[in-house]
């Protein structure tokens, strides 16, 4: 496959540094690169940036500035914009999801946030494309910038990794049949003794019921061992304080 | 189709005031509902809370505070816990994505959220099933705690927004934490008589493995009855064949 083209991540006239660091933050959490800021309120580099990216430091350093939105966007090929209000325009309305895997091709995307506050205006809006909305519960639908730049970017990493997981499960050897069926046979012979398998009728569905307790665990050979121990200390315990004086 | 249960967010331990509310704001924008804190650093309610809510303050209000985390998911069905470091234990790693789709069913499911720098001990995450894993770059893998639950939110309310929801695993009746600690305790209790658990120093460990054992199961509550029975049989069995003249 050929490499993914990062998008751009735009911010458009955004207010507070610390919201700036907090979307770097987000971007290096899923491998995106891109960042620019135009017309940031405060001017940049903006010393409350540093604090809030938590160590992404890299994408403040190298994030790009520009005057317009126009600007921002010259090298784009595609544009989309995020915004949670209604607008009155024909565009495509999809979601990150939805959009994610467009995002993976050869051209650049740029993908437009507005201000904290107010969002993007509607010119701004028709510069882009596609609308990207935001599924969530509609009583309650406020994102701050970072958590919407955030799920976009999450988007774009899952759509590239297929669920690729940073760790895998089940790595440790897991038990073979034989030690499971020992461990089985064990404590239906000590189950045997005990008197719990009784009466004799009932025996064939008891022991199918534990020992479907026991095979759906993939257990390990360590736990294999672990539970016949228990069940030994357990049988060997229960015989000696019964004994004549002790109890 | 029958209503989805909400699943819980309980957080263990958390530290700031502010990190609770953002929380809550999170769960709000994806319609969550069951809010559980674990003995809260600085009390509860806490005023910190609530400028970070956004709003969300039905959530806050309604928030449940427990002693300890056995009490705070006594009434689950399934528990998850999530995670960022690698652990050594025997447990299904799952994404958000794919833990999502089983969050649908009747049963009510924990999702465990670890203190805010330390995350969770070994011996909380020894409680859960199945271990949550965030896909992200592992050059730049911490999230803070309102981001790890916006992601389980947001894959949560995608999986039911969807025009098809698949069947549950766990309609059938699944045990609550309730009775599997009641079991675990049980267990314990013998295996202290017994001496198994020796020597103290190594007994920490020993439980935990044990417990790993037995959470990942997805027993029933016949289930659990079962290995009660069994349990007690071993621990008692030898009384009566161990009488004089019998043996």
């Amino acid at each position: 496959m050929a490499a993914r083209v990062t998008p751009a991540i735009i911010l458009v006239r955004p207010q507070l540094g610390e919201n700036i660091g907090k979307v770097a933050r987000a971007m290096g959490n899923f491998g995106l690169e891109d960042l620019r800021l135009v017309k940031p309120r405060d001017g940049w580099p903006n010393p409350d940036a540093v604090p809030a990216a938590a160590g992404a430091d890299w994408l403040l350093e190298k994030a790009q500035v520009f005057e317009t939105l126009e600007a921002a966007i010259a090298d784009c090929h595609d544009v989309y914009a995020t915004t949670a209000r209604r607008r009155d325009m024909i565009k495509p309305v999809q979601t990150p999801r939805e959009i994610a895997v467009h995002m993976g091709g050869a051209g650049k995307v740029g993908i437009l946030f507005g201000a904290e506050a107010a969002g993007l205006t509607n010119d701004e809006v028709a510069l882009a494309s596609t609308i990207i909305s935001f599924p969530c519960n509609p009583a309650f639908s406020s994102f701050n910038l970072a958590q919407a730049v955030f799920l976009v970017a999450y988007e774009w990493f899952l759509a590239g990794a297929g669920e690729q997981q940073p760790f895998s499960l089940y790595e440790s050897a897991v038990a073979d049949r034989g030690e499971l069926i020992g461990l089985l046979e064990q404590l239906e012979e000590e189950l045997d003794r005990s008197g719990f398998l009784r009466p004799a009728e009932k025996r064939p569905q008891m022991v199918r019921n534990i020992r479907n307790i026991f095979t759906r665990m993939a257990l390990t050979s360590q736990e294999v061992r672990t539970l016949r121990g228990i069940v030994k200390s357990l049988a060997v315990y229960g015989r000696s304080r019964s004994k004549p004086g002790k109890v």
